[in-house]
């Protein structure tokens, strides 16, 4: 794996992605068109960002639930809206059990349609309220232009789905579930996003707001890494989900949905990696140290492996997610390259010096060559280990926040907005409407990813707001983060 | 939900069973004939499924992986046992994106065969085996006859896949995984079974022998929990899997693969369940202890709440799966009732006379009425809660087993076996024919469960092995359980 050196991301960023994505192995091609299979080490990751995700939702009350992945073609068809915006992508079953079937199936490419039926036969009374549901499971969209992670016909994704009294109560969860996702980001993956809201031209089919956590990928363009939609009385009237207020009257329901998918590993691969491959956030990376033998023969070999073998003992123990690499045939120099092309973000060097002296070489993957390496006591290891990876975490964050804030320009004119979205985002005042956008997505294939919430936060001052639109020159309220984007 | 009295299982197992799944909130139907939601409470258990296997098979080595739902339909037909088992089950996709398919793809009915296809990129020497992996999905089979969790068009399960250098390396695997599925099947969820090799007419699809775990329900018909399929060299030689061995020599690789889906959640309801409704076993239950406030007036009210939330938040730090019912407008007989049809395995009543005495009433869900209550003081209640959700384990665990003993018959004769498999297994000496097996179906509707490895286990003392077989005369092995199944 290690043998091939990768293209730099200056090169060709494209294709230092698609190599990385194959080398590292984290995913690999599907025998069909545009679909994936993810490895172990890349679903190993999947499962962290699960984990770190499942968390937060069941402490804000969510259950998990499964919904069929088969839906009645009819269901779709249901909300206007929705069925414009599915309709072009869809996988329809037509025979089952060798017989052609009465109505067609559609493979799921979200779940309101058959959530909303459901929700129409349990929910009666106010009693019944809020319904807060998450779903872990793989949606099919039938898209023409793939790459691994980021857009492929088939992808995992959690979908939560959530149900309401009242247009207060659903806005909040919406806004909730955007801060859920933009703390998971910060504080799991040490990626800095702007959440914020979408434009009506890039809203999700069938919702009155969508909101959206931003993120800049290495090459300065823009990933939407969550998605979080108030859905109005959209669903609630299409599926006639009603219930039973205080005072005896019948009122549909207000609902919302979320989503994170596959894609994050995507922005946590052109975030943090560099020209040597991966760079694993250590909260969410399947292996957070691993430790390199170092022998020139046998004598040294089993002495260095019988502490390598303590060491890991004792990193385990101290809940640190560690492997050692006892593979015969590579040398050490080779195996340093392979980890780091897999992004492991603390390497522990043992050689027979080493534990002679009872100590260990630590090397940082975030920062290369001799300044990312230090000595520590094979006592000390755990805790040493714990504190570098806190550092390299926070370290990461701060990088690639100081890398976004670099390439974001706060472009007052047209001309300052073209030059801004060559290489990264405009943050630009916008009159709103979608006339501008479409013409400034022509011209500049730039799109608007978001009107962030806090506008101080997207270059870490303030920015005077208002001023006139950068393409029609009237007066906008907000401003906005253009890019081109993935 | 508690309001209506479930049928009896005497009166009508098949309604009790149906119309429980839907009371407990376990599972609904879906609009799509035979397929089903799960919902939160069914969910909840199913994870804690996930979870205790989970861990036995990342103990084991094997590691997580995702392969995608959609196959091209010329793989089915690679492998020819395969495809005649599976062919006419089958869903098909035949429109992607508003155009006709050039290929037909199908919807996974089970994944060896793309999994076959990857492994022969993937694995090139002796170096790369064995190869472990496993994968938590769903699947789609086209059955006619459907029944919530036990027989659905798309169930969820997990599916592992393994690859070896020798024949002797992949039987290994085959036996181990079978022991991990017995080990979960008695240590979670109190449910005896009985591990044993299938008959040639019951293995599946391309197996060379096919391993099973074999459940008795509560109305003495059987269900396979689990399998576990040595697969030889049938799928690697269809897919051209081969590794170069440590002489230099091309060889075909020796697979496995083994499951367990959402049925165990039918064992589960039909082994424990009584004729209140659910009694899970506490290991995997979603809630192991439920705190049910009991208050007359407002001022009881509030010091019963009181004491009850920190009796939660007490029993939660002990790792108790706790949850507080603070519904208003239901009184406590009603909740009884309610968390009885759940099966919640403890139930802890608190009215203002125990917190008085700093006391708590406990209910045991396995013994109905004063036998199974008991007193404990307020300090006491974590250990004591603990204690007693062991002590329900086991006594669910043999009260299966004694009664899937009492209802298994050693039959010598025909007419002790058609006796038998009336009430439960018969457990006889059979020749190891499918033609005698064949008839033996026709004429009682019993089928052969398995051949049990361990032959004293089945009734708890040694049975005389060979014989003459029941059907036909002629010299018999060893035993074979029958009996009717689900």
């Amino acid at each position: 794996m290690a043998d091939e050196k990768l293209p730099t991301r200056k090169e060709d960023f494209s294709e230092w992605y698609n190599q990385l994505v194959l080398r590292a192995q984290l995913a690999d091609y599907a025998p069909v068109r545009g679909c994936m299979i993810v490895r172990p080490y890349g679903w190993a990751l999947w499962e962290n960002i699960q984990g770190a995700l499942d968390r937060r939702f069941k402490a804000t009350g969510h259950q998990n639930v499964a919904f069929p992945l088969l839906i009645p073609k009819s269901f779709i068809e249901k909300e206007k809206h929705h069925v414009e915006g599915f309709s072009p992508e869809l996988a329809v079953v037509t025979i089952g059990g060798g017989e052609e079937l009465a109505e067609p199936l559609i493979l799921r490419p979200t779940s309101e349609t058959i959530i909303g039926h459901m929700w129409s036969k349990w929910i009666q009374s106010y009693r019944d309220l809020p319904v807060l549901m998450n779903q872990w499971n793989s949606v099919v969209r039938w898209e023409l232009r793939t790459k691994l992670f980021l857009r492929t016909l088939e992808f995992y994704w959690q979908e939560g789905h959530t149900a309401h009294a009242t247009r207060e109560e659903a806005a909040e969860e919406t806004r909730q579930m955007l801060e859920v996702y933009t703390d998971f980001a910060v504080n799991e993956a040490a990626i800095p996003v702007i959440p914020g809201a979408k434009s009506e031209a890039e809203k999700f089919a069938g919702a009155d707001i969508t909101y959206s956590i931003e993120a800049m990928m290495g090459d300065g363009k823009a990933l939407q890494a969550g998605t979080s939609h108030f859905l109005g009385q959209n669903f609630a009237q299409a599926f006639d989900v009603k219930y039973l207020d205080q005072n005896g009257a019948l009122q549909h329901c207000w609902t919302t949905s979320w989503g994170l998918s596959t894609r994050f590993i995507g922005a946590i691969i052109m975030v943090h990696g560099d020209d040597q491959g991966l760079v694993l956030p250590p909260r969410l990376a399947p292996i957070q140290a691993v430790i390199v033998p170092i022998y020139k023969n046998d004598e040294e070999k089993s002495s260095v492996l019988k502490a390598a073998k303590e060491l890991k003992a004792q990193l385990a123990k101290a809940e640190i997610r560690v492997h050692l690499d006892e593979r015969e045939g590579f040398s050490p120099g080779w195996k340093f390259n392979d980890w780091e092309m897999r992004g492991v973000p603390v390497r522990v060097e043992l050689g027979p010096k080493d534990v002679a002296k009872q100590a260990a070489m630590l090397a940082r993957r975030d920062r290369p060559g001799k300044e990312g390496k230090v000595s520590a006591s094979l006592a000390d290891l755990p805790t040493a280990i714990g504190k570098l990876l806190e550092e390299i975490h926070q370290s990461l964050h701060d990088r690639a926040l100081a890398f976004r804030r670099a390439n974001t320009q706060a472009a007052a004119s047209y001309d300052e907005f073209k030059q801004a979205v060559e290489n990264g985002f405009a943050f630009a005042p916008w009159c709103g409407s979608g006339e501008c956008e479409a013409k400034i997505k022509e011209e500049t294939r730039a799109t608007m990813r978001c009107i962030p919430l806090d506008q101080a936060a997207v270059l870490g001052r303030e920015i005077a707001s208002g001023g006139a639109c950068v393409y029609c020159g009237k007066a906008a309220k907000d401003r906005a983060v253009f890019g081109r984007a993935y």
